[in-house]
């Protein structure tokens, strides 16, 4: 069987998010580093994979997809026996999707904004647009209200297991943990004690130890 | 049998996706009406529904579900033998997912934008952000041209047959013909017969005349 195959980066963050998953399966798979620094991501061979010159791309022997979270909700189907179980039970799977939307589209805009503002910016030399982060800080604000009163009720977004729905969290949180945004969470009883649950697993800690190399 | 049940608003796109799949699956449903004029969706009995205080949520007996590709979703999946099966077979789901994600990700930001400007701003007196027009028209193009290429290969995005990776794109794509953003898809041969068969589709067409009543 050809191994699975992740062409991305590092410090992408949704490429992270696949690592993620395919860690929590333990899947063996081959990393090709993709480099951002030189547009590879923009240049035809690259873009034969994702047609959009975003990264991660994902190859499971003849399959080739892009766009992170149909990569991770293809590795949960297709190997639903290995590792953790990332989909809940069939009635449960409802719920759980309606927290996958949730975080694709009230969670990701919000904070994907302060990751670039607030990490990525002063990494790359570029200068913070301040009245950007005040306004995504309030609106992370209102969205993280929502997830408390949501995880008062259930110990995971889906339910009382972690799947794709808290998974998919992952990188944004990871990052924004090493910034002063981390304090919203924080002051959040629910969502702090979620943070780092969701940041503790063995599989995410795997993730991290990449960067550090 | 409780008759599932739609609230959201007939103007608003994601309320609008919702119909177009009950639509498609000869689902009966009640329709209760959100009035967004009163901010009914901000008041504590809608909040309960949808917690981000945003039209649609739908109830399907004791299930409540909000977010509107998870309301599609789990209703292609527990009706599976109603109407137009939406869903690809199992071996072609992966592919269906990576556009159902592009349409999240690539073509709802951009799109909804300009429905936001071109359309909704000038109906409630608001003024038009030209220059955000022009950025998100530009975008539109980038994206639109993926797409050209796409239905080059495939009659629908997800593969020969309509699903709801093409079903989630209507609305917006509905809204922006009545305006002269329509030029972009028209452009594009193969996006522009795309169009044409989605929205002459029996199922939407019905959606359309819930507007015009």
């Amino acid at each position: 069987m050809a191994p699975l195959k992740v062409y991305g980066n590092v410090f992408s963050t949704a490429t992270q998010r696949v690592f993620a998953c395919l860690h929590e399966k333990n899947l063996d798979y081959d990393f090709v580093n993709v480099d951002l620094s030189t547009e590879e991501h923009k240049q035809p061979p690259y873009l034969a994979r994702n047609p959009f010159g975003l990264v991660p791309a994902f190859e499971d022997g003849d399959l080739k997809l892009f766009e992170s979270r149909a990569i991770t909700l293809h590795v949960s189907y297709a190997y639903q026996a290995n590792g953790t179980p990332l989909m809940a039970e069939d009635k449960k799977m409802p719920i759980q999707s309606v927290w996958m939307e949730v975080e694709a589209h009230q969670f990701e805009p919000t904070t994907g904004k302060l990751v670039w503002e607030v990490v990525f910016k002063p990494m790359l030399g570029m200068t913070t647009d301040d009245e950007e982060v005040v306004e995504s800080e309030k609106k992370l604000e209102e969205v993280l209200e929502v997830y408390e009163a949501r995880l008062k009720e259930s110990k995971y977004l889906g339910g009382e297991c972690f799947t794709l729905a808290d998974l998919h969290h992952l990188p944004n949180i990871q990052c924004l943990f090493g910034t002063p945004v981390k304090k919203h969470f924080e002051a959040r009883p629910h969502v702090k004690a979620w943070c780092e649950d969701i940041m503790a697993r063995p599989a995410w800690v795997k993730v991290i130890q990449k960067l550090s190399v």
